[in-house]
């Protein structure tokens, strides 16, 4: 910085100043002197300027997976609203690990990030790294997947109404015995779209409501032959509701490998926002997140909590509701193959 | 890190130098620091430490798309290997925009992160903002997409060979008319597979090569709509090589609108790691490069150049080949569809 101020016949106060954007500072000398900084290939040291004014202008996106359409749309949508507030986000992948899940959160205290957009991971059982990060005052808002019970903001989805419909959807037309495939019995989001699905079951008095749950954990070799065995045993099911879209995906490529007609023998619903999914054999019925949306509108809200520092963020809950877009693998069949 | 030191009755050096990890410290005194510090809720400040120790034990990870299979995978080899080495990796998404690639690098900048691994925009054409990292000692690796020219290292895929054997196979099955759908002309991979494409079709005397590459750009509606009018237009193909996935989804999605079936009419390839190729109506002919192991080898060959200061990671170029997996999208056609 002295070489620069040298250069400049400048204070290298007013240097420092000028590179920091402080009001004291005219926009011609604030202009000049980034010209030759970068002439001079000198660059802000980012750590030691956050030091000083304490804003890392970065937020972290916490999440599970990106090879999942759902999570790619929301950070589309998390990105439109930090790069209009000149902010970069990072993404952090968790890859459904608790603990990687707690060591990126410690990461992301003491001044690294100036907020967190967060979605748990399916082990996630315990809150005390996210408790944390909140008690060092850093703005925190779920989307999606959130940790139930703690006074942190969320922007959700209808989850109990949407699993109800898709129980609704699928005994009129025509399953006795449809289950529900959860990945995880402590994800929130998993329980409410099961309990909703259950509830359905009960009001028609059809099959039992408690063994239509389904847990799949583990790789995808794990889930595909979980699959397998399920779609091959004594009780097999005539319709399935997937709770994500990995589910789906192995649903169908079981389903093709065994031979079980979709929809004829086996009709299947995905909580996803799969842009492929007209495009499958056979298309494939949907609950349809708006996944960009959610992404947008928690962004809105961390950035209220960053920019104003007294706005309590706790108690914010936002619903934006899914919508069941029909498709040939839940419909009705006519003729069923032998 | 007073109160601390108070705490345990030890100097403030003595818990500065265990928190840091220092070899002077005892592994006992290093355990209480530890205890002591995560009771009392006390966080290493990254910023502060990184001025220090100079390492931010953080790698960056700059690529234009996550809602991508190829680059979901290749993250995940990424994880595979910094986790291992205990490196936090940092997402950065371009969104294909050449101003966000550079901002992004202008951040790598000065210990935030400890190395870089890049996949280039579609939009990139000039490389200062790539050479600027280097020249601040930033080791640096591409993976799959490359700023062509550079002496910075590479791991790629054999794009030339791919995009031959990918004409040759339309051809052999009875393509006339086939071409080669780009999304960049200055995107160095495009450019090598639509190379190998136009030298099979001047090999086998089909068509006329320079007209047979078509360049998709803009959003998803433009890119649809550009494909609409190519599928529906006088010349229209009877075989298309798709270079990346999305292209491949619109064709897909087009020909279901406007009526035209997939093989009879018009044949299909994509480069593409695509999961769900298998359960495509129908099933989709890709050239499936090894995503995960690319990710992999590019983030093995960068801690070597953060590992060893005097490495010279410049001219390391690593090839691994992909393969052409034929699906029915391809398949020759006894009835063609009138």
């Amino acid at each position: 910085m002295k070489e620069l101020a040298k250069e400049l016949s400048l204070s290298v106060g007013t240097v420092s100043k000028a590179l920091s954007d402080s009001h004291e500072i005219s926009d011609d000398t604030k202009k000049k002197v980034a010209e030759t900084a970068s002439r001079l290939n000198y660059t802000l040291n980012p750590y030691a300027s956050s030091l000083r004014n304490k804003k890392s202008k970065t937020i972290a996106v916490v999440l599970p997976e990106v090879a999942d359409n759902f999570f790619s749309l929301a950070i589309n949508g998390i990105q439109s609203v930090a790069e209009k507030k000149g902010y970069h986000v990072l993404i952090y992948l968790s890859h459904e690990k608790f603990s990687n899940e707690k060591s990126i959160l410690s990461e992301c205290c003491s001044g690294r990030v100036d907020g967190v957009l967060i979605s748990v991971s399916s082990e996630t059982t315990d809150a005390q790294h996210i408790l944390k990060l909140q008690q060092q005052n850093v703005p925190i808002v779920f989307f999606d997947r959130e940790f139930e019970g703690l006074h942190i903001a969320k922007v959700i989805t209808n989850d109990f109404e949407c699993g109800y419909a898709s129980a609704t959807h699928l005994i009129s037309n025509g399953c006795k015995n449809p289950v529900f495939l959860s990945i995880s019995s402590s994800l929130g989001i998993c329980n409410h779209r099961a309990s909703g699905f259950k509830a359905a079951l009960k009001d028609k008095k059809i099959a039992d409501p408690e063994k239509a749950i389904i847990e799949c954990r583990g790789t995808k070799e794990e889930v595909d032959w979980q699959i397998k065995n399920l779609l091959t045993g004594k009780t097999k099911p005539d319709g399935i509701v997937a709770s994500v879209e990995r589910l789906a995906m192995s649903v169908y490529l079981v389903s093709q490998q065994i031979n079980i007609s979709i929809p004829a023998e086996l009709k299947v619903i995905v909580f996803s926002t799969l842009e492929t999914a007209p495009i499958l054999n056979p298309p494939l019925t949907t609950i349809t997140q708006p996944a960009f949306e959610i992404g947008k509108t928690a962004a809105e809200l961390l950035f209220k909590g960053i920019e104003k520092k007294k706005y309590n963020l706790f108690d914010e809950i936002i619903t934006l509701p899914s919508v069941l877009i029909e498709r040939t693998s839940s419909q009705p069949c006519q003729f069923k193959k032998k």
